[in-house]
């Protein structure tokens, strides 16, 4: 069982529909009455408990706790996704590879909500796993945001391409992303606090960079995902506000497969 | 005193000549011995010690701990800052109002870092104080990331706009950013967790927003600043290389004292 003990967290998460309680409460303040009635409503079950209760489970808790089982439900496969969505012509997909702070994978999927991100993709095994944490970080998005779990980033890389994907990597010493043309059908690679892996790098479209040079090396990698994020959501409003400028001939065969 | 553990925000933090040390040293690997070298070129005294009491001092150390002072050293106030800066243009202030949590501060200042941020300006006694935690979170850029702790902020953005800024506030209900000039004298206040305060918000010229539409409320405040601070940077580098467009007449009376 995981623990969810911050109020966006517990709210989104009982929104959500996902099946979770109980609601643990043990001194409930205004916000955490809300959240009662909200369970209550969704019927819930919710049980009074006592603090030293919360407080070995969730420490950092408010007075209430929401139980939910251990990982983020009903991932989709690629397949599945792209089978879904064949005659989207905008698509995002941004696949995490090994980012394992749970925190930072929280943050990410925060703002693949925000920013309406269609897929992520991470691999199956090194990926950051605590569920409550990447909940609570997330402020509940965790719940949300369509996620498929792959065995194979490499093959996923492929198979995306075959699709008419463009894919980027996100590095430091690439390709400014202020020359990117990045409307359409886009997968970015999140490489982990280590960096992109040479073997998905190697099988990019490009390497995209942020430009930006401070005394330390680079950003946070949920603050740099969420600025690639902000720039493709920038570019595809350009476009359709008719701003778009050196808009690249795209060939949707020139990467069929 | 506060203890660093992470191999960058050592390493930054004994680049940056703020006294610091002993640098305390259990098992060195690869990247723990560059930090010794580093140290004894510094002339930082390097002390062996046992995992134990790295354990105890920093829990999630690796092998390897830098000592140092509790406080961030040296800040400028608001006045020493606009004095010295006179002649300059292109300007980007920061106000910090009430960013309790040490990590999203930590994240704040490495983007600042990264973005060349001038001046980061918190208020005296509501910030995150974890010196230890924003160093690390920070991968270090808490040494090197100019900033000011003001008692007032409502005066600091009063001296700002009579200086030529125009401050804006960071909100969910403002003005969409792809429609705001931000080259020039610029100041960004991000409110806390809790978003921007009424007193606060009252005196911005604006109240800007990053155009996303998620399940969950807003972004990372962390990453919300990112986001900001790549968009001003962004503007000021299309104004240089002439792509620039829309530029509003500022004439710089308009906002003078």
């Amino acid at each position: 069982m995981s623990y969810l003990s911050g109020f966006h967290a517990i709210e989104e998460r009982i929104k959500s529909g996902i099946p979770c309680g109980p609601l643990l409460v043990a001194k409930p303040g205004p916000r955490a009455r809300e959240l009662v009635d909200l369970a209550l409503t969704n019927k819930i079950r919710v049980d009074r408990v006592g603090t030293a209760d919360l407080d070995r489970l969730a420490p950092d808790h408010r007075g209430i706790v929401l139980e939910t089982a251990d990982s983020i439900e009903a991932p989709l496969t690629l397949e599945e996704f792209l089978a879904a969505s064949e005659d989207r012509q905008n698509l995002t997909v941004l696949i995490l590879d090994e980012i394992t702070d749970p925190h930072n994978y929280g943050a990410i999927l925060r703002s693949c909500d925000q920013f309406a991100v269609d897929l992520v993709v991470s691999r199956r095994r090194r990926t950051a796993k605590n569920a409550a944490v990447i909940a609570q970080t997330s402020a509940g998005a965790s719940a949300w945001v369509p996620n498929a779990e792959e065995g194979n980033l490499a093959r996923a890389v492929e198979l995306l391409k075959e699709k008419g994907f463009w894919v980027y990597g996100a590095g430091m010493d690439g390709q400014s992303v202020y020359g990117i043309d990045l409307t359409g059908r886009i997968a970015l690679i999140m490489g982990g606090e280590a960096g992109l892996s040479r073997l998905l790098g190697e099988r990019c479209d490009g390497i995209v960079s942020i430009p930006c040079k401070g005394r330390v090396d680079s950003l946070n990698v949920s603050v740099a995902a969420g600025i690639l994020l902000y720039e493709i959501s920038r570019q595809r409003n350009a476009l359709r506000s008719g701003k778009g400028q050196n808009k690249r001939d795209r060939v949707k065969n020139e990467k069929g497969g």
